[in-house]
């Protein structure tokens, strides 16, 4: 494995000014006027012709020119191999993405781990990153400008993500992602999440998509002018290795536990006017009771997506406990069934170690989010999650 | 104003590999052992001495050691003047801090604006990055050493956000934040968010803060020691300028909207265990009929905290326009009566351009948020949001 090291710069300025006094810059695809109050078209007809620049939003009492989205946005036309914004840089011989990121204090919880939200969050702004960089990016949600002549928007109908340590609050991250092909018209992209520090791997990601024309909504074929866009950046790699995808079962009203009446509000809805992925999530894990949440980290989730759903739909969210955990039951009995057929007491477990791995046997949930109807209800997303026991204390401490 | 400009550098690795071999790397600080199942404690101790090492986190699938939290963090012991995975520099002779950020895919909303809520996290999270950088960090929610050995917390008592642009998605912009004194025993920290290819100063905050001890939950002195530790930090500066605060009224039952019945959830809490700011201002927000809020731009947010919420208080939120808004009522009635006593017709308002600047002109709302009581209700914050009207056509597009 061949590996090698470069640096990257970002610019950046440094005021001494302490007396209150703002900068005022000048560069040449946006321009700020002060001082006077009032102003005439022409003038700014004239601006817009000597400068090249197209101005959107006039804010009368501060005299602040704002430039249009595409000056402002900047997104590349032609592909770019590091972005000192972002902190992302080209790699995988020139078609992979790798991004450095901290892990924020609002994305932490309680425990001071990064939220799966977050998690989620941190892949998505990574994916659509990636497209950034390549030049491909038109206007849209990580749409390519073939997409866009065809009007076609990406839809993803799979996405497993499987997280082995939660990073913690100020860890430096580096997130890698990439694509390669899935089937005849879909796409796969793939993350892998690790410490900058060490290089271990916290958490890896696959996701499968496939394009829908916006208007009729119906799933379509990749156009060849978007497989000639595409193609060049697949790779074989895979992040999690799964033979075959493991189906997940249609829950039904009988589930043990059922949120209904949830409603989309104005800040769940993404640049689509979907509501986003990380709602889907967050209404999942609030079907499950607070006491498992509270032992428990989620180490693997998988989301079969079905349906759309709009900002106007109520949506019902079941659960379903699959695996009992073995601990509990143990403690009251204080001898365990095991998964072998033998009987074994809690103490001869816990002298050979025995008592920490069953500790950390991973429960699971089935999940389904629902739109319900008058005469059928309509799935949203299917849903599976698997948890650790937390380890409250550290074994090897010092 | 003397402005000088220099060059930040941060490291990433590249790799070149595609054949899913994941790269190994070691550091001092850490240590990854691949290959064995089974691992003495012994061997862990030696380890340990041998690196200087901490162990916190034994994982025995994957035989990965991930390094105390103290290592994982890295939070400085000194001052530092730049922080390359943050994006951050001092500023202001020394005192202040800059973070360059990009607004990412999942901080704006429907219109591709950043929310007010991810304006608010990306204030908090410059606070806590510019006392990381200052070296005074203690392992609290950026209280310092000498805070930490006094056993105080910090405590928000008020705080005003004014945005006059939102930034849109994939936009650089730049947060300066600094702090100051506030009376004998108070600090006040201010931030400008401003546009980093243009200067424009989109929003601007200031805030107060308090010591409050931990255990009495008291509001406290701030002792000589942490005074020594602050003051050097401290300028005179203001991003706002208010002479004298406006007092926000306190809201009865008799509010017009209501919003009862509001649980905190496990994800809405921080690592202090209360539930997070951003939280409180969603809670407001969505008193607030939906038909305003697509019409309308929060312009101006000021909060007066007065207690704390926990995560088993149930939370009611009470909101009351305070000025009925002139645009509407002239629609219906085709006249405006105006403030000043004429009374002129939308044609004539039209013509002149007044109309725009009536559309424009800001509605406000009074809100309220407490805890229920039997006897008694108890307030946790109050608030006051300005709002613009959406500006839907661009008056001067080419």
């Amino acid at each position: 494995m061949a590996s090698v090291s470069f640096r990257l710069a970002f610019y950046t300025r440094c005021s001494t000014n302490t007396k209150g006094k703002e900068k005022n810059k000048k560069k040449l695809n946006c321009v700020k006027i002060n001082g006077t109050k009032s102003f005439s078209p022409s003038k700014v007809d004239l601006l817009s012709q000597n400068s090249g620049l197209a101005l959107t939003s006039v804010d009368s009492e501060a005299n602040v020119y704002i430039p249009k989205e595409q000056f402002r946005q900047n997104i590349p036309t032609k592909k770019q191999l590091v972005d000192p914004f972002r902190q992302g840089i080209i790699i995988e011989e020139g078609v992979g993405y790798r991004q450095t990121v901290v892990i924020r204090s609002y994305e932490v919880g309680p425990d001071k781990t990064a939220k799966i939200e977050s998690i989620l969050n941190l892949l998505q702004e990574t994916a659509l990153n990636h497209v950034w960089m390549s030049g491909l990016l038109g206007d849209g949600f990580g749409a390519t400008h073939g997409m866009m002549r065809n009007n076609l928007i990406w839809v993803v109908s799979r996405m497993q993500v499987q997280v082995d340590h939660y990073p913690i609050w100020g860890e430096v991250m580096e997130i890698d992602t990439w694509v390669g092909a899935s089937g005849k018209n879909g796409m796969r992209r793939d993350w892998l999440l690790r410490s900058q520090a060490t290089g271990v791997i916290f958490a890896r990601a696959t996701s499968t998509w496939v394009m829908m024309n916006q208007q009729t909504r119906r799933l379509s074929k990749m156009p060849d002018e978007v497989r000639a866009e595409l193609s060049p950046w697949f790779i074989e790699k895979q992040a999690i290795n799964e033979e075959s995808h493991e189906k997940i079962d249609k829950l039904d009203d009988k589930a043990l536990y059922v949120n209904s009446g949830l409603k989309p509000k104005r800040s769940d809805l993404d640049m689509n006017q979907h509501v986003n992925n990380v709602k889907y999530v967050r209404w999942m894990l609030e079907a499950i009771p607070d006491e498992f949440l509270e032992n428990h980290q989620l180490s693997s989730i998988t989301l079969e997506y079905r349906r759309e759903c709009g900002s106007s739909d109520v949506v019902q969210s079941l659960c379903e406990p699959q695996h009992v955990e073995l601990i509990n039951a143990g403690i009251q009995q204080n001898n365990y069934n095991c998964l072998n057929g033998y009987s074994v007491s809690s103490g001869i477990l816990e002298g050979n170690g025995l008592l920490r791995s069953l500790n950390q046997r991973p429960s699971s949930y089935t999940h389904l989010l629902q739109i319900k109807g008058d005469s059928k209800n309509e799935e949203i997303v299917r849903g599976k999650t698997a948890w650790k026991k937390k380890v409250i204390a550290a074994p090897f401490a010092p």
